[in-house]
């Protein structure tokens, strides 16, 4: 059965290669998307081809919905955007991928239901598919090469859509064991360097000592230092000391 | 020669399939991406299976900077990010491709150089080469089903590279020859209607003609026309006024 979550179809028309329905597949579930159906697919259904392609996304495959036309595949939806490559000569909207998949999450959002058109490999949707499309969506690549194919249209759309509906964490930082050091820890760790560092004479010539230490001080506080860090670099000093106190 | 467009680099450490060198070289330009960096490819450098691949982006091949070691392939590079699929447990920032690309973008205004690292395709980066890196990007996939491949983790890239620096048309309308109408010739398309459907006792019982007028002058006026549609609309009433005149 396909996921509960709410989420347009993706309606591949008469999609050419087995390889490339599987490829779409594995695309589609790499974002959690897993409503797939097939309009009139060139070798028939189902496809060998396809399923070896998509291992991992294989139940997609399983589940797609077979239609005769591109009609039939989008009868129940309230809101249908077609992938094109190139402008078509219909007066329609052109949304960027971003935008497509918001205004597909809105309507989602309040119990309304999206399918997304992908055509053909070689030659894309035909006019006659793109009428019955509310609007049309652009991939904004290069203009001197456009070679996008069905597979990564759909991995764009698809990463898209779940751009549009989940909390992205734009930057955290992953903490390996330890916490961030506090201020504290980094106060210590700054005086254990000045004392040791002023016995070993590196404080030099005595007019520029202090603006050694502010320096020295504020590289400290300026790193984004870990408890484990901050330990490493008392370990530092303390061998340096230790190997001088050894003699050579 | 590589583009003057400044733009970072994208390192491809230890490739292992020349198949997808290709299509990493393809998935780059299609965003106008063409700086490529390998280090130490498997199967040794130039790679026949590559250039295949590439059909139509074999300049990257070309012009592609071959390193021994991932140091020497980001040395001249003031900022550095590492694609991981996983978590590393190494202390680390960590970006989503769109904050990762935005953050390349503002470096790279500033006349920094910025190197974008992916690892080889079974196992991914090491630990070695992530600790030569500021910051980890990690793209916000299905924590069921994570398979992006090389290609499409270099497509996925690319496209946020264009997205954060460019400016995107979010939504246009394509206006296939004729303009939109103005408002005047909204208003005749509705009288048009109103005279003849009034003709034709369309506007029945009289208590409701008001409304269903105003519905009317409604419905034309909240779509949006071109100057061919309401010649088209023109010339579906005047044909049926004609299929009447003629008499059956």
């Amino acid at each position: 059965m396909p996921s509960d979550t709410p989420q347009p179809s993706f309606v591949l028309v008469r999609p050419q290669m087995g390889e490339n329905i599987g490829a779409a597949a594995r695309a589609m579930w790499n974002f959690g998307l897993d409503r797939m159906r097939l309009v009139a697919p060139r070798d028939g259904w189902p496809n060998p081809r396809a399923v070896a392609m998509a291992s991992g996304a294989g139940r997609l495959l399983d589940e797609a919905q077979l239609c005769e036309t591109t009609a039939e595949a989008i009868g129940d939806a309230t809101l249908v955007l077609a992938t094109t490559a190139r402008p078509r000569g219909l007066t329609k909207p052109v949304y960027s991928p971003e935008r497509a998949m918001q205004l597909a999450a809105e309507r989602i959002s309040v119990g309304e239901r999206v399918a997304i058109l992908f055509g053909p490999e070689r030659a894309g949707l035909e006019n006659d598919d793109i009428a019955r499309a509310n609007g049309i969506i652009s991939v904004p690549v290069n203009p001197e090469f456009a070679s996008l194919n069905l597979a990564q249209c759909v991995l764009l759309l698809g990463y898209e859509w779940r751009r549009a509906r989940e909390e992205i964490n734009h930057e955290v930082t992953e903490l390996a064991g330890a916490g961030w050091a506090e201020a504290i820890e980094i106060e210590k760790l700054g005086d254990q360097y000045e004392e040791r560092l002023e016995t070993a004479g590196f404080f030099f010539p005595e007019t520029k000592a202090h603006g050694m230490k502010t320096n020295l001080r504020n590289l400290w506080s300026r790193m984004p230092l870990t408890r484990a860090d901050v330990q490493m670099l008392h370990g530092v000093m303390r061998q340096m000391v230790r190997w001088k106190e050894r003699g050579e």
